[in-house]
């Protein structure tokens, strides 16, 4: 029934970051990291009119080194916690590998938002920007 | 650049709802939207251990009947307000139409949940589902 409902994603932009691995990224915006760059792409720069400097956003990604075929996980790779199904857990692995990021617009330069503070690495694909709802 | 970075996105459950249309649709989970069954495919069952009844969590839909080039729009749909890019709203129009609803897990019955308060419609494709972080 679900097999036939797929969907194609399209990047919208792109992070740029000093992020350069997985390995070295904080696993939450919270946890120390940095600003980073969103480079919007040219073709859908009018759906940002009315975005701001001071806006709490949430940027969607699209986690592209993840792994789609892991469905549990020890949560924070500690093998003390117990075995967690995916999706009661933020891990990036999962079956699609969405990344929501709370973050705030620092400033904005054209169709460069500098947004943070956000843990995605850099060459991560952006799909979707939305307002938090007051 | 970006243009050869789709990814493609597989629902891992579906919206049972009573809510049947658009039109009828309460523009947002917290304006009066009903509870409603998510049916999660028997292929990834096992990324839900550890979901209980009581949980906050982030479903995130593929709102399927959404138009796609749609860039611009009047907030809720009134042209009094001043036209707004869509990544300045939560316009189910937009380039990836992904929806992001906060909800609480009412009860789980196998690999179906009951969520809600929820105004995604009847058969919208589910893709993932986070836990909300405290």
């Amino acid at each position: 029934m679900l097999r036939n409902k797929t969907a194609l994603l399209r990047p919208i932009g792109v992070i740029r970051s000093a992020l350069k691995s997985r390995t070295n990224a904080p696993r939450q915006g919270s946890e120390g990291a940095p600003d980073a760059w969103l480079e919007i792409d040219p073709r859908v720069e009018d759906a940002l009119r009315g975005l701001a400097a001071g806006d709490e956003i949430i940027v969607i990604t699209w986690f592209h080194r993840s792994r789609r075929d892991v469905l549990e996980v020890y949560p924070r790779s500690d093998r003390r916690n117990p075995l967690t199904g995916v999706f009661a857990t933020r891990s990036p692995d999962r079956p699609n590998p969405l990344g929501l990021h709370p973050v705030t617009i620092r400033a904005i330069d054209g169709r460069r938002l500098c947004v943070g503070p956000i843990e995605a690495i850099d060459g991560t694909p952006v799909v979707d920007i939305k307002p938090v709802l007051k």
